[in-house]
């Protein structure tokens, strides 16, 4: 058995980013920038008014002087003329600061009435003005490659005139249960029969990594069967396999890829749930075995699919983990480092997880209202209440 | 000015939630649950096998036992006869136990041969069995009404035998970007002109929180087509606006829409950014017309639209807030609730939050390196580094 870091380690050694594709800036929310967004313009355009009000000159705005209107200039119209001493134009947050002006006066200080504007405060030189590029100038690279765009990021990129951006591409993902057992929701169940649920999880998993799910039909327990469905995976970029636990799972599935080119990597980590692991490729593509048992198969999914997706989209390939206060306490651990389900509520100052009573890794309820995993090393003394641990936030996953 | 807590309320006073859709389970992530998913089977179907091993009866399994092996029973084939006294089978992971048998043997401690089982090591009655519907039992209501679907709820109602979910349907937003001085990202821009950003903002936004974005056409600065506009968002649940600050924004968009029927609820909020905006209703729909600045927009949308968006989709209407240690000191604050743009940072024991030294509402390359908002509440005291804060973190928004 090996660590679930030297597994994590081995996984990802050697993966590739993939390929880049182009996308409209409107649907790339989500994915990770292949070529770094660079701005094509200055924002703002020019000096403009940070406020509704009146462009001057500061020389001219004491207290109490009354000034020319000469003119508006609503945001993208800009004025046409200059502004000579003695004069004003009309002004609107957004607009171009004319041309002899150095100062906004803003509305609230000015008293407009018959084509004169009175100047009821004094204001500085650059008052109220925002200085072309000030947000970013042509050139600026405003959004790095490997950046997952936010929402933000999408609006930072269209106002840099990109109608497109150049992405990773999705990493596709061949989901293959096997297992004489299982049938999918809805579908003729025989005795002792249990209904999918693993193939579904994944692909919502994969999913919500903005990765693209290929659900394979379910494979019989058969290494034809599964060598059959090797070959349907063809084209995907990772092959993850669960189950098939009914007669010796693994050697199942190796028998079944093996006919395929499938060169095993390792089999079993020290850790709990999802000892079971396997992993190899079939030429250059990762083939991740995972257990049967759903909360086994979830978990691995989490700690090594997760990063395995994350790497070929071109993300940072990690786990993401907090700390939490333990809210009950936990025996001292084996061997196996332990991922222990619990609930994860904010404490006021901070997270509070607390262990289900229950562990058992066929209880898919447990794993539903679970909201984090606690992690517990191998041979973690007994941990009390109150103690802080690490975790890995579930959240939607 | 109204503060920001009364506006959102008043935003969410009388908003109903949505009706339902019914969609496939594998469709439903994220969605929100509008009808429980209650279990209509057992999980496990049958007393199971939690380890591979041999059934047998526990009276039977002294140490040094020798038992008959009269069978195999792969998980999903279950045994057709019972174990008698003396008797054992071959069962795996999840294979059905046969009657008369109440313990499983692990394969670990038993030695087969010669149609034998030897028993290295005694089990006691019901050890290694995963009893009938010790996971959940028909009629168990196993997912509430409300709550969002997670890859393992999808996972759970999967295994529940439910091939289809009802789901609260996506709320339709739809998205109006006013102003002459903005032009779509690489269409022709004039002087001064600006590329949009708020709608593209807005529509990821709207869709991050799986509701559906129907960005219209920007309009110019004129009530007409302000008025048109509001006729094409006719069907959406929503209607967003922004901007439109060159003459006067929200006298046009109010105007524009009043011809449509637009009653105002309030307009102006005691906050920083994003004082100036008008809530609304025509008809039934709720009208949100947000400032044109995208920084205003934007923090006015997670503070107001997201609940408002959360509340139709059957969610709990409200804005995710954590706390965090204060990196840097800040001011006092006036009199408006302030959301100061911030990094935050996991700094071992909890978040850190480094305020940006600039908050000017029109900097799009702050907002999008921001990882939260620090909520400043109205005459807040001037605020020391290593206080404790409260921060609205932005994740992927």
């Amino acid at each position: 058995m090996i660590s679930v870091a030297e597994a994590r380690a081995r996984i990802l050694d050697g993966v590739p980013v993939l390929g880049a594709e182009v996308l409209a800036v409107t649907e790339a929310h989500g994915r990770v920038l292949a070529v770094p967004v660079v701005a094509r313009l200055n924002q703002p355009p020019a000096d403009v008014s940070a406020m509704d009000g009146y462009a001057l000159r500061a020389a001219d705005a004491a207290a109490g002087a009354r000034l020319r209107l000469i003119g508006e200039a609503p945001a993208g119209q800009p004025f046409a003329g200059r502004i000579n001493p003695g004069e004003t134009v009309r002004l609107f947050t957004g607009s171009v600061v004319p041309e002899g002006a150095d100062a906004i006066l803003i509305q609230e200080n000015a008293e407009a009435a018959g084509g004169e504007v009175a100047v009821r405060e004094a204001c500085s030189p650059g008052r109220h003005i925002r200085r072309a590029g000030q947000d970013f100038a042509v050139g600026d690279e405003l959004l790095t490659a490997g950046r997952r765009l936010t929402a933000r990021d999408i609006g930072l990129a269209a106002a840099a005139n990109h109608p497109f951006v150049t992405v990773v591409r999705r990493p596709r993902v061949a989901i293959l249960a096997t297992g004489d057992e299982i049938s999918l929701p809805g579908e003729p169940l025989g005795a002792g029969g249990i209904v999918s649920s693993n193939s579904h999880i994944l692909a919502a998993l994969v999913a919500a990594q903005g990765c693209v799910p290929l659900v394979l039909p379910i494979a019989r327990d058969d290494a034809r069967a599964i060598a059959e469905a090797a070959d349907a995976a063809r084209g995907a970029d990772i092959l993850v396999t669960t189950g098939g636990a009914s007669i010796g799972a693994h050697d199942l599935v190796q028998a079944g890829l093996q006919s395929r080119g499938f060169a095993l990597e390792f089999w079993k980590i020290a850790m709990r749930p999802g000892k079971p692991l396997i992993f190899g490729r079939i030429g250059g593509m990762p083939v991740l075995g995972l257990p049967g048992n759903p909360v086994s198969a979830y978990v691995c999914a989490v700690l090594f699919l997760g990063p395995l997706l994350a790497r070929m989209a071109g993300a940072a390939a990690e786990v993401h983990e907090e700390t939490a206060r333990l809210g009950a306490s936990l025996p001292a651990n084996d061997q196996r480092e332990d991922y222990v389900r619990a609930t994860l509520t904010w404490g006021g100052d901070g997270w509070v997880a607390v262990p289900f009573a229950r562990q058992d890794s066929a209880m898919l309820t447990v794993l539903a209202r679970a909201q984090a995993l606690v992690v517990r090393a191998p041979f973690a003394p007994a941990a009390e209440a109150g103690e802080i641990v690490r975790v890995v936030p579930l959240n939607a996953l």
